[in-house]
């Protein structure tokens, strides 16, 4: 029986592992250097935590766990007349299941703040790095178990929150070499475009039609438009959206507050932008009044980050939200955060060719001393131990088995050094130092192989 | 209705992470000095991959996943029928669940290495640090969900490899400031003792019983003993395993190599032992010839680390197995690996009161910034950009709250210093550096903040 993995989940071997680790060490360096501190919540909620929370279609997307011992339950029958009643039903037993996967980092999260609300001090400046699991068709890019990488301030309502979050995006997206557009709009402005419509009621059908300007086009946002009931006139009224072209964000603002001036609403996200614009720069984020994602969900700014030279969709994104643990019982907590999407930011990396530029793959051993038998092995487990002293990732082959076989181990790994100690390099002091790249060798005292290989 | 978690999970708060952390750097750190990689499987496998793996007992505690939408099958009678015999037959029913959480890491690598065979170059050094989950009942320091943290090597018979783990465990603790006790022993010890007393065919037992004699002690691993068909005699044999008395691994070599004379098995073991001890010497190790741990797993030397100053269980342990992957079908690797046990190592921390010492608590904040104002804001901003870029850990308050309700923040936070820059500070370049757990304010010009906030 040959094993396989369930459909839409993967392992991380060694280079891939240190790879994403290279990109989550930058954003958890980035996010201490912000104050914000790490949490992290159980694989497993409680279902009447998650349902209903993600919409009809995220309900049917958890991953639900068996009550275990079912079949020792002392209620067979009652077990079984109910999940005959769920199958006609199209719904889900509670009696085979009482618990599931986290669909998110941010119900979860919703729910510690509610719990842990009396040891917690607000503003609570949190991230969350975890896997969540969604039960949806795997392709390509698309996995059913996925790392979230979320970063949230909630307990405040100042905007300084917004251009930290800014600022951290530019530092992580720099320190990564990745060169992007971080992208900003504000629910306010789309509410006040959707009032000069006169089509308030239509909001969502609205954003959810000129969200995707970007993939379909102006034509096919239009025709969208029209089979929801926006009349022509509507539509004309909508023009800037398509045509407005400006040079920066603060022409878009001056822009904006000519454009939304008789919408009260429209007119605080203009005043909400031009404040992050003072705390951030005119140059370092754009505003795109197209932008909508997840409307429901975010109240003021919103963000979308995408890499200016790789076509693949955003690859970081958040926003404002009201409301966070209202859901729960407690209201008035308003939150701000931002999402890293480490698989596409790591795609990113490998087509731009950073990780061979970088040098990170599945090695992480400096040297190997090759095994010439007992007698030099303990000498070896001295030298490793020596060298690992002082910091240097040292491998000691275990096995005397012949040195082309030793030699071939280092090279297949990528180890960049050998170290060759036979008897006589043992008594005499001089070692061999092999640089596996280019094959050179040099015969050098210990010392003098220590100094070189902390340097190189 | 307040949000709950399930039984036997925890959330971690901000310190339990900078603490959990602190531990895994410390672990990881050792393990990449010896060249160790890192790999991790996903969260879900088949449970063909799973069942009959850990035992009649270890099915029964797997976290079954719900197979997704099966209440739109098209075969709602055969699922019905299906359920109706498992809860008869007391089985799970394939129709409901195809995957499950994993039990452990071993089975999961297992299946890893057979399934990326031709891309790992043996002998295989890999660690895996995950969550695991069973259904046992919860109590006092066992949950559903826990951390494994293990390192094996495979593909290699050498003792060097015993010998390197047995230097990372002395590391690992000596890094953590635990000191350990770390006991030895060796399968073909016990199978030679086993072979002593006649009773080969009960080895299972005896070893059962002789493994409790820490803590039940040696009446009553006797009555165990007798209850399983071990006659006085046997059990005058086995008189050294209770009474043996040494100052030295050396000696018990000494002794056993006597004792086990008759049994080559036991011999081999015997030898076995005295070659580990030649590269880690008689002085890092305790052969605890009792010591069994999961025996029908282990073929070779069994490890097993205990805090010295603090009664709770072993903290890390492993040994050698002949054949990791031969239950999917590839046999012949032999490896051996040690696993810490995280929550236990935390707990003895935290028990020798070193989260204190160290000063390791839910704060990674270095200095806040006083926010008065918009005015002042924006140059809090400016200050902060110029403190991290030197590596210093800021948070500007993002609100311009009472002064008071700032500082309390901060208290409350455990964060070390605040700047106070007001207008009037601004202007004169002179800032206001204030200790919060002395109280002391000093007035100094930026750089001299900078400079003492790098330092302290």
């Amino acid at each position: 029986m040959k094993p396989t993995l369930p459909k839409g989940t993967r392992d991380f071997n060694p280079a891939e592992m240190n790879r994403r680790n290279h990109i989550l060490d930058k954003i958890k360096g980035v996010f201490k250097l912000h104050g914000y501190a790490q949490i992290e919540t159980p694989a497993m909620e409680n279902l009447s935590t998650l349902t209903g929370k993600y919409g009809e279609e995220g309900d049917q997307l958890l991953f639900k766990i068996l009550n275990s011992r079912i079949h020792e339950s002392s209620k067979k029958a009652e077990l079984l007349d109910e999940f005959n009643k769920s199958l006609k039903q199209n719904t889900n037993s509670d009696l085979l299941t009482e618990r599931a996967l986290r669909y998110d980092l941010t119900v979860p999260f919703a729910r510690y703040v509610v719990m842990h609300q009396h040891e917690i001090t607000f503003p609570f400046k949190r991230y969350q790095i975890q896997p969540v699991w969604r039960a949806d068709r795997p392709q390509k890019g698309r996995y059913r178990e996925f790392f979230q990488c979320d970063a949230d301030v909630i307990g405040s309502t100042s905007l300084l929150n917004e251009a930290e979050l800014v600022e951290m995006t530019r530092s992580v997206f720099n320190e990564l070499g990745i060169p992007v557009a971080i992208k900003v709009n504000n629910r306010k402005i789309l509410t006040g475009i959707a009032e000069l419509t006169g089509m308030t009621d239509k909001m969502i059908d609205l954003t959810v039609a000129i969200d995707k300007l970007d993939k379909i086009g102006k034509e096919k946002v239009i025709e969208e438009l029209m089979t929801k009931g926006f009349s022509p006139a509507a539509i004309e009224i909508l023009d800037p959206v398509f045509n407005h072209q400006s040079t920066s964000a603060a022409e878009t603002v001056l822009f904006l507050s000519q454009w939304l001036k008789d919408s009260p609403t429209g007119m605080l996200g203009v005043s909400e932008l031009q404040e992050l614009l003072s705390y951030v720069g005119s140059d370092s984020i754009e505003i795109d009044i197209s932008l909508a994602r997840g409307l429901n969900y975010y109240t003021g700014a919103i963000f979308e980050v995408k890499a200016k030279s790789i076509a693949i969709g955003s690859i970081a994104g958040g926003g404002r939200y009201d409301d966070l643990t209202g859901i729960f019982g407690m209201s008035g907590l308003s939150g701000v955060g931002i999402s890293f999407g480490i698989d596409r930011i790591y795609d990113v990396l490998e087509e731009a060719g950073k990780w061979n530029e970088m040098n990170i793959d599945g090695n992480n051993t400096k040297v190997l001393l090759v095994n010439f038998g007992p007698a030099e092995g303990s000498y070896c487990t001295r030298a490793a131990r020596d060298l690992r002293s002082h910091g240097i990732s040292v491998e000691v082959y275990p096995d005397s088995v012949k040195m082309k076989k030793q030699l071939a181990y280092a090279d297949a790994k990528g180890i960049p050094y050998v170290i060759l100690a036979g008897s006589e390099e043992i008594s005499s002091g001089i070692l061999t130092l092999r640089n596996m790249a280019s094959g050179e060798q040099q015969k050098l005292p210990f010392d003098q192989i220590m100094e070189q290989l902390k340097q190189g």
